[in-house]
């Protein structure tokens, strides 16, 4: 049966040359989901057994599969031996959108494309958020991932899982998920996020992890304007951040960070000007 | 085009509250590569464009599309504006092989399966490997994250990708590829093994990162019976290594490490006996 608790006890032996102990281990659960519309699998994801109907919100929402939660129109999620399987039921706009999109994706010769068209397919384009989001503190985003530590209850028992967070400014960190894979945690905080009407133009997406391009493309289909993450940008996600108005901080941790593009939504300070 | 430089300087402002200064970092660079056999996309992932001949092997090995690497009759590396694309040719037998598997999942209504055989697919059968692979001593293991240190010029560039290498008892790392992406950085190792005739069976592999279900199939597939990792397994990995008959040390740093499946592979030691 599909595993309900993200995290389980396992047996090891410590070993260190010339020394060997029994320990017991608090090791993060994973499991195989499968996203259904309508019948068909979308796809399969390695991902922490919680909060799957978030993440199937997430999922949806940031692949472009729906552009409002609404357009959800029925979700269930079902146990199986080998996953959990979430099966979705669209509004019929979107479902024959999705429909469209499968046999331009299937082609004349079964799944795939050509490379030229599957490389578009893989950097859609993104919403441009110049403009949009809100006027950070310098101290609000160097503080962003030491308060997201106190939303991770999964990491403090195993210590090897990922977060994503929403942080208002003046508010804190108001939502946040945990996953194996850093990119389901982000979908699942995008879909808790979409379920309880938290407006992702308000804040900053904060991730314990680096920002990929899979990740600043979720964010900007999110309608997020700021991303602030422990770890490094690639170059090709700065570059896309950058095109999508997004403002991107990184190595954000506790004393400081730095700042990658769009600064200006981050407020000037007395010291600045003096 | 295709970036060439796996490594880009970037401008930042270095903020702490109170103070700002312009600072130059070194990003990873990441690009989109297509995996195409015969004209048809398999697969698009997000990879450090370096490689890309070993990526295009190892994948094609351990996604099980061949089963041996004479099986790619003729492969090509492609730039386009977008990233890149390996152009990969198969044996007859192989390339019908593949066609059945797409015929298969694209099914009656477009690409996909019901979400009970996605399922089945995602976690495929492995081989057994149980009997095989090398008897290793406790210092090798414990010693093995800190040997692939030396093998990774981009981590030490960017200090933010990973790296799998390959150990041989006494021989110490013998070849090692990185990449943003930990299952690329596996798969260029694989590719790079197999062209270059290293046999997996005579040592371990070694990772940088966590020990998911993927990194286990991969390794598996390409028999591969000893992994050594820096971070902790999941728990669903632990299984399918337990399963399949793979040693497993995990949370390896120097001085120790946790040995979490078929200890039998680890040389007795005169103090374990005494």
């Amino acid at each position: 049966m599909t595993p309900t608790d993200p995290a389980v006890a396992a047996r090891a032996i410590h070993v260190r040359p010339g020394h060997r102990s029994a320990v017991t281990r608090t090791l993060p659960e994973e499991t195989a989901v499968a996203m259904v519309y309508g019948g068909t699998t979308q796809a399969v994801m390695m991902a922490t057994p919680a909060d799957l109907e978030d993440f199937a919100w997430g999922f949806s929402l940031s692949e472009g599969i729906v552009t409002d939660a609404a357009q959800i129109a029925r979700l269930e999620v079902l146990a199986h031996p080998k996953g959990a399987e979430v099966q979705m039921w669209l509004a019929e706009d979107r479902a024959e959108a999705l429909a469209a999109r499968r046999r331009f994706m299937a082609g004349p010769v079964g799944c795939g494309l050509c490379g030229i068209d599957s490389l578009d397919q893989a950097l859609r384009a993104l919403p441009d958020l110049g403009g949009a989001g809100p006027v950070m503190d310098a101290d609000a985003v160097a503080g962003a991932t030491d308060a997201l530590r106190g939303w991770q209850p999964l990491h403090d028992r195993t210590r090897a899982v990922h977060a994503a967070g929403f942080l208002i400014p003046g508010q804190g960190i108001v939502l946040a998920r945990e996953d194996v894979g850093r990119h389901n945690a982000l979908d699942k905080l995008i879909g808790a996020m979409a379920r309880q009407g938290v407006d992702a133009g308000r804040g900053a997406f904060v991730l314990t992890s680096r920002v990929s391009t899979e990740m600043v493309q979720k964010c900007a289909m999110a309608g997020g304007a700021v991303i602030v993450a422990v770890s490094a940008p690639t170059a090709h996600a700065l570059r896309l951040a950058e095109g999508a108005g997004i403002t991107l901080a990184a190595f954000a941790r506790g004393e400081g960070f730095d700042l990658f593009c769009h600064p200006e939504r981050l407020r000037a300070e007395v010291s600045d000007v003096a």
